[in-house]
């Protein structure tokens, strides 16, 4: 199924009109990747690969350096490019006059407040006026189309297999770093752009972190295991995370394990289009809370999943938004005990009319 | 040698004194780790692991969250804690008030126009002001002490280690995907937190790709390979970049080799305390160039190197700032020709009074 981009320009387009404005300025790599199929990577927000100028009316620019033209006629070929030597804003100031693009839409939840001074600065001067905006392109992205749809479903099967092929080799005395290695190893080698986010590989009292950093605990007979684990595949993120025991669980482990599974049923029976957020936490933490764990699950139940591994929509005990067809989000609650360990079970799936999708097999992993 | 955060602490209040502002909140995870020690990694800049508050007088507290409180007693036992279970708007409206503090610093570079526009308009209901200044921690961290330079001296040597471990078992046929893998792994085995950048493995035309992202490429007889990689250890980066022949390389390459090779020893000739950025670009850049070369030398010649692996001060032709006893950088002069491929030397040197020493063991390699 192919990605309809002019779609999704066009979209965009009439969001400016509603509001008045020239054009829109797209820095965020992932807004960036959904509006032109652009892959290049960003290093962190002060080292930009690119952005996008939209104008309402007119052909959609890369404004991008040297060393991702050719990146960018690979991707784009149907793209503007126009190099930045000089810096952004001077491209800027010579390039949005001569379009007539008066106010230039930013977004503000991607642009530092010194990188907003000095384009505000010089812009004014050509009188060009910034606007900037939260969520515009975000909002687009949180409902998903069937060609993100199918991206998705390949990327979660793709990282269970992947689970699956490290899993059958697991053995006793391998380190959090060994499997976390060996893990994303799996996950390049077999296609994906890479690992999502870094994988979580906590041994024994580490599952209680929930966001260890893999390191020299090894695998213990009869003691907790976490893996949390991603991967990117053409551009959409899986996210997935077993707890398990090697060997002979105790009845503690099943016990909260049981439990963890309980509040994630919950909350998977309340996840559909129309309720809130925060209706799907409460579901699943009240689980846990009348179990008398309430204060080892300390964040919240979900996020929602695309080509951003943590994206809108959230369910969170804050999270008022209604839930929409189309929507993608994990759903993991956990239980940590400082100096035990921990169990997190998550799963992901699609928001629905009258109830939801659950991706990959969800199938709990106890003993081994 | 012990890393001294109570002196690295000391400077920043004294900036703060000088500039009469009560606290500095600071939420660059560099800025952080240099300030305090805490290692926990951030997912990008919307996705912080803790942010230190330090008063011109007073302690020092980390504000983080749930997820990180064990990582943050391990790392920083003298730090204290403070949670944010409401978002961290809310908890300084309410710890900077009974803190006494009115005026507080933020980092410009590291705020997003969202955060601050929260943030200025949740703290003025309390009489606390924002003040977003520029680099006033980055700048401290541009020169670095003999505790760094000997853990920056590790990294690099641990980078060139996993390079010559790799490269003694290359062969013709194994794809840049492959390669750069088998360095990552290393990387990590041998004990880095990880890479510091995504390694580049550019084989083929793709070596005219300054930043190639590995692929299926394979090692060719005779044809140009690029490898650019570099580490984390123990928080401090290293960087290099080697690009050499498998088998027989025909005259152009050892042409274009040499050519790259006398630029980069122009820049190192030049590299000593009180010239300036552009000074040390300007002479590599004139060899290039004098050859016919000009245009298919793109990029900056190069950049500082610390706890981040691209950081102030930079080689380029815009940059005027004076280069100052300790401060470390690469220098990285490249040629690419599309089609063909490419060739980047790259090293890392120590600005000293009257010269600059060269890291690492500074071979070229052209044949295997």
């Amino acid at each position: 199924m192919e990605i309809d981009y002019q779609k999704r320009l066009a979209r965009i387009r009439n969001e400016l009109e509603r509001l008045g404005l020239d054009a829109i300025l797209v820095g965020n790599p992932f807004n960036r990747r959904y509006l032109s199929g652009f892959t290049a990577r960003d290093h962190g927000i002060e080292e930009s690969s690119g952005l996008l100028l939209l104008p309402r009316r007119g052909e959609v620019m890369l404004l991008t350096d040297f060393r991702y033209r050719q990146q960018a006629e690979t991707d784009g070929p149907w793209l503007t490019v126009r190099l930045y030597d000089k810096g952004l804003t001077a491209l800027l100031a010579e390039l949005l006059p001569a379009l007539a693009i008066r106010s230039l839409a930013i977004e503000a939840d991607y642009t530092l407040v010194s990188q907003y001074r000095a384009m505000s600065e010089s812009l004014a001067k050509k009188d060009v006026y910034l606007h900037p905006l939260e969520g515009l392109i975000e909002q687009h992205r949180q409902c998903k189309d069937e060609a993100e749809l199918e991206l998705i479903h390949r990327s979660v099967a793709l990282n269970e297999q992947v689970f699956q092929e490290i899993f059958a080799g697991l053995a006793l005395g391998q380190s959090e770093t060994d499997i976390a290695l060996a893990l994303e190893t799996r996950m390049r080698r077999a296609g994906a752009e890479g690992a999502s986010f870094p994988t979580i590989v906590a041994c024994n009292a580490n599952a209680a972190l929930p966001h260890a950093v893999p390191g020299r605990e090894t695998v213990t007979a009869g003691r907790p295991i976490t893996i949390d684990m991603g991967l990117i595949l053409d551009g959409y993120c899986s996210d997935m995370t077993r707890s398990f025991v090697c060997g002979q669980a105790d009845r503690r482990y099943h016990e909260i394990h049981r439990l963890v599974r309980r509040a994630q049923l919950a909350g998977i029976a309340v996840l559909r289009a129309g309720v809130r957020g925060k209706d799907v936490d409460a579901a699943a933490r009240q689980v846990i809370a009348e179990a008398g764990y309430g204060a080892y699950f300390g964040h919240s139940l979900g996020h929602g999943v695309g080509l951003q591994v943590h994206e809108e929509p959230r369910l969170s005990s804050r999270a008022d938004t209604l839930l929409r067809d189309g929507m993608v989000v994990t759903i993991e609650p956990g239980i940590y005990l400082p100096g035990w360990g921990g169990v997190r079970l998550e799963v992901m799936a699609v928001v629905r009319e009258g109830g939801c999708e659950v991706l990959g097999t969800d199938t709990t992993w106890l003993d081994i």
